[in-house]
């Protein structure tokens, strides 16, 4: 790809994030005009709004999951984790839209974006595992319910439009439950 | 209305919470057949897809706030804001199917499942306050943020496909945060 068709596939990407992280019914004009670029330019990068919402979608698992990876190199594991769940939830109500706008589009997420939330989830895994190593997480605490408690926490700031003070108090209130019991 | 006909249109409700709640897009007809009366008598009763679905959805939210009130007048106000958290979650699965299925018809909810809704919370938010008095819930958690560990909880489970075991352990993690530190 020359380097001006790579500006190009970036700018639209960026765009996208941005357009259906907002209003996830928004159409792939809006994100050329967003982009600066021509619809013809959009097209041929992404040959359908499914593609595109799905390299977007990718992108972003992506993006958490090398931050996982950069959070589980520190040498505080038990704030690594803290930090990331908060993190998660902090971004899900764009995330979400994403994913809800791949979902009316009556397409199952593909096998990149797929590979990309399996990413995601092992880096999640390896953060609660050295946190529960540091005495940080309790140990009692499976992943299975830990992740529900993530894509819980996700939600329902999502759906209960919760402005950032309540999802903070929300947020403690869930991680005393993930302390040891003193 | 005739006793015939309310037992008829109790039947119906009844099919239409069961059906719906197992597939939101399912049909009138799916429903008529489960209840053992013809479409046109379902169409007697609710001149559309949505009137039906917001009179199901009315009527769980309503049993629900109910199920509050009951629990409320027990005298251990910790178990019974335990116990309401946990149904809530349990039955959130078929719930959300409903709301879904109304959101998917393309109508927002109508005054009679928004006063439903309103009745349910503040019962919560009644059973809430017994149990911080109590001493079972911890005082400073505000009812905001209480209650989008709730929706989140209810939907993480939802959205995870939690098995019950999974389920129970997830609330079990976010109880321990709502209880006084000790």
């Amino acid at each position: 790809m020359r380097a001006d068709a790579r500006d190009n596939r970036a700018r639209i990407m960026t765009a996208a994030d941005d357009v259906f992280g907002r209003s996830p019914g928004a159409s792939t004009d809006d994100v050329a005009k967003l982009a600066g670029v021509g619809i013809a330019t959009v097209f041929r990068h992404f040959a359908t709004k499914t593609e595109l919402l799905e390299a977007v979608l990718t992108l972003r698992l992506e993006r958490l999951r090398d931050r996982a990876l950069e959070l589980a190199g520190g040498d505080d594991p038990g704030t690594a984790f803290f930090e990331f769940f908060t993190q998660v939830v902090s971004e899900s109500a764009s995330k979400l839209a994403i994913g809800e706008a791949l979902t009316a589009s009556g397409v199952a997420a593909g096998e990149e974006a797929r590979t990309a939330g399996r990413g995601m989830r092992e880096a999640f895994d390896s953060l609660l595992t050295a946190a529960q190593k540091s005495g940080a997480v309790r140990a009692d605490a499976g992943f299975g319910e830990v992740y529900a408690l993530l894509i819980g926490a996700s939600r329902g700031a999502t759906a209960a439009n919760l402005d950032p003070e309540t999802r903070d108090r929300m947020l403690s209130l869930l991680y005393d439950g993930l302390k040891p019991r003193l």
